[in-house]
């Protein structure tokens, strides 16, 4: 999406450790404007699925998830990150490693909010190495919902996630895909 | 408002230790109609003052500042609860004691995000002593923009957060007002 690209280039800041920071725009003050437009995007593109909830990880997932399923007139479910005092009955649970935070961590969804006849579309801001969306799959396979795809905001696509998904067969939609990044320069795929 | 009165006493559950769970429609799993009109409910009361910036804490103030801000065509800023590696350059810091999770902790907002001519409303889901919106108005005090005033969806107006922001001379706008929770019925102020 030539947009995101664009904005990708100017505001964006390469931190050491492959870092991309997009605080500026994407996941700490948040453009709305470009936010409806990326969801739109995603909305075309799964246009001939059915979705019916949106499901997303705390907290830089939310907003993307709150576009776009507002655009469709459906719930949007964020999964935790921790076991807190407001998660009760039965959930659905996964494990995933945070390269960012360096440690793993659980995620949870209460189970009464997938349910088996919906069709859930997950979302989340970065693709990288890929384990929290496959932590996310795995909690929708879970709920035996039906996978309609997954959308990511960025892909870094010299790294393995992207790959990963799509060797599950799993449908796959990434905004911008970066196919290097170095201290001074950031080089997007077709 | 009379919509979300009626869902807290649908589909809120009352657990131990004074807590109300709505994670079936605000905070988990987000209903999304709901969410606008919410949003357009905040939009109407402060329809009189120009909003440049919304202001919310991660992660379950997001949503509302999200629909908030679309709404409104200006971005908005969820602070982060602790500093993380993508948070770099000048911060805005405050502190606030969490009774939900039982520690104090850090929220910060890179500094460049606000500015002294910004007008900014703060937003989140709850407000019980009020500890989290008086971080986030102590750093819009810190970056000297003008703070228009706050809003939340759910006020425990028998605890005393409402009335400390209230007595700081800031408009305050609570979506629903509790007067009184017990094991099984919840009363709204007038």
């Amino acid at each position: 999406m030539r947009e995101l690209e664009e904005k990708i280039l100017k505001d964006g800041e390469i931190l050491p450790g492959d870092i991309l920071k997009v605080g500026r725009f994407l996941n700490q003050q948040v453009d709305t404007d470009l936010l409806e437009k990326m969801g739109s995007e995603v909305i075309r593109f799964f246009h001939n699925d059915k979705i019916t909830k949106v499901l997303t990880i705390e907290a830089s997932g939310i907003p993307f998830a709150c576009s776009i399923a507002e655009q469709l007139k459906v719930p949007f479910i964020f999964a935790k990150k921790s076991t807190s005092v407001n998660l009760s009955g039965k959930l659905y649970t996964s494990k995933a490693y945070s390269y960012t935070h360096k440690k793993e961590f659980s995620i949870s969804v209460t189970a009464e909010y997938l349910k088996e006849d919906d069709s859930v579309l997950i979302v989340d801001d970065f693709l990288a190495a890929g384990n929290a969306l496959i932590a996310l799959i795995d909690i929708v396979k879970q709920s035996k919902a039906n996978l309609v795809g997954c959308a990511v905001e960025i892909e870094k696509s010299y790294q393995e996630g992207g790959k990963r998904i799509r060797d599950m067969g799993i449908k796959l939609l990434s905004l911008a895909k970066i196919k290097s990044m170095s201290d001074n320069a950031i080089e997007f795929e077709e």
